[in-house]
């Protein structure tokens, strides 16, 4: 929304419960969890967060204390000013659901997801799976605690969003899963993708958990809530790439290339791999 | 929101069913009234909607087809383009609830409810009190259709806030009863409404089918979802404020006065009449 000059970026994410967390994950972390979204599809435009709308469904009042200490932290570790918003209080037994609108101000160019041109590489930050093995975890599987934490915190790349925004051709953030995301991207930008499975980021807690096999990194790719970036950007803005990585110590990662085919192609250790049936995680309906 | 040398408003409401509709309600008109209750807010401060963010749950396809199509003639009625948001499917038997971020922009001046000052005259716009007895007939009472319509189909005061926006020391929507909402504005102003129960602009509708009681004039001011506005103005303004009403064909009625007593004092034909234990309705846990 372009407003006085300044271009904003908004957007607004919901989570419920059952759905996208779970009834005994503590409330200060869903709280996170609900700013942390909302930020990473302002990271993703390279804007800055300006302030925030609540829609809160009021419950149990122990909860919504918890709720609402962990969300004065979550919005202060970001700097972030709730600027308002709407209580509610749904019939007794609804699931709980929230919903965050985040206002961002981009300081030059809004990459949007349909700019990939073939050619270019196409990178991720950080590493991906995780998420989704922490959910496992907190679920009952027995791992490494650090995989819960990225589950239920997950971290907007704010500052990387936005000193890459102006170098890519498109970017947008991994929530539903690193393959179904980039396959959205691909098709937007009328072009497709190589991935090579091999060198998409996976943590050692990860490895650890899930090992590192073809099937644990195609696991890992169709698995969602990761809130890492998936940009492409041309061949020649990988020595700036690289600079961006290491000045904000957050591993940026080129998984594969943009050709004119549409649609995704996998390979593994110089062999094609067939694309799982499910690349992630789609909104359907119930 | 400062952005830019413009003056952004943005609101956020939610409704939820069995609180804020009926189950039974018209998907399309319950979609009418989400756009509509946040677009009342942007015109108590005088704000000229830009665009809109929306949160909805899904549900049942056919609902969800004849809630869309609503949508779209509620969002082109006001030509407000829908910018955004987010849908989930929350698990089966969810009471639906659906929030709406709003987002405008003010010409002028932002009237705050804590404006109004001793010697203002307290105003509303339209009648009061037909959303409440269109919600009794929608739940089977019998009496006239056109106040159904009120609840069904609230009408934002876009045209009148934004032209009374200059004008007025204080204003607000009516949104939870009349009486409250005066209440609050006098407590957030430091000031007292003297309010004429006489006064309070009853449609040929309500009178029809509540009669001109007193006790009928303290249900309509104690009763929500009126979505008319109160203003507080000076009293120099009173001539200012009549030609905005033949202009726009609305009857904007004055309805009391603002002192240093702090409170509600409520009169209906000369005589002093108590408050009611309940001004309206209160946002408060189940």
């Amino acid at each position: 929304l372009e407003v006085g000059g300044t271009r904003l970026v908004l957007t607004h994410d919901m989570i419920v419960e059952g759905v996208h967390f779970l009834p005994h994950d503590p409330p200060g972390e869903v709280a996170w969890k609900l700013v942390a979204v909302n930020l990473s599809d302002l990271a993703a435009k390279g804007a800055r967060p300006i302030g925030a709308l609540l829609g809160y469904s009021l419950g149990e009042e122990a909860w919504d204390r918890a709720f609402a200490d962990g969300l004065g932290a979550a919005l202060s570790a970001f700097g972030l000013p709730l600027l308002g918003g709407d209580t509610v209080a749904p019939p007794a037994g609804t699931p709980r659901s929230f919903g965050l609108t985040a206002i961002g101000e981009a300081a030059g160019p809004v990459p949007a997801r349909c700019g990939a041109r073939a050619g270019d590489r196409l990178w991720v930050s950080g590493s991906i799976g995780d998420s989704a093995a922490g959910l496992a975890i907190a679920r009952g599987s027995s791992g490494p605690h650090a995989l819960v934490d990225r589950y239920r915190r997950p971290k907007p790349r704010l500052g990387a969003g936005g000193k890459l925004a102006p170098l890519v051709h498109a970017m947008m953030d991994v929530s539903d899963g690193l393959l179904i995301d980039a396959s959205r991207m691909a098709e937007a930008s009328g072009v497709g993708f190589e991935i090579n499975l091999g060198a998409i980021p996976l943590s050692p807690a990860l490895i650890e958990f899930a090992g590192d096999s073809r099937e644990a990194r195609l696991a890992a790719a169709s698995a969602g809530d990761d809130y890492e970036l998936l940009f492409a950007a041309p061949a020649d803005r990988t020595a700036e790439i690289a600079a961006i990585a290491k000045a904000l110590a957050l591993p940026l990662t080129p998984i594969g290339t943009a050709s004119t085919a549409p649609g995704l192609r996998l390979h593994h250790e110089g062999a094609p791999v067939p694309l799982p049936k499910r690349l992630g995680w789609e909104h359907v309906r119930r």
